[in-house]
């Protein structure tokens, strides 16, 4: 069966995150002031052939380990669909 | 009263997504072979000031179409939260 598991990465909460900061002073200075603060991660949708929703995550979560997440720095949250 | 706002954007279905491609192509590599498509975005979280949902969405729309996002490339998706 195929799955789409979406991957959501962000910076880590007590981390700095300077592309955030520079969106957020650029939001500020065209005038958009209620925008009190801004983290920005990636998102990664990943299309998966496995037997079980729970496989596909196991895959997911061995893709994130070994590619796509850097723990130090960074939280993935994973979730699965099935495709129709 | 403060609000989270997700905004998840990612290259339009036609597009070409190199940075997916590279990152397909890399798990294949090192044997993921269950994976048959990666797509990669941006999620971004605002922090956001406001009246009310409503008006939270309205200022995630208005950032999104001045700064956040690419329309000719990108399809963005706006979730709003309440923060506590």
């Amino acid at each position: 069966m195929n799955y789409e598991v979406s991957v959501n990465i962000m910076p880590h909460k007590g981390l700095l995150d300077p592309q955030g900061k520079a969106v957020h002073q650029g939001l500020n200075k065209i005038g958009l002031n209620q925008v009190h603060d801004v983290r920005i991660g990636k998102k990664i949708v990943l299309h998966v052939e496995a037997a079980s929703a729970d496989e596909a995550r196991n895959i997911a979560e061995e893709s994130c380990k070994k590619v796509l997440v850097n723990a130090v720095m960074e939280t993935a949250d994973i979730s699965v669909a099935e495709l129709a």
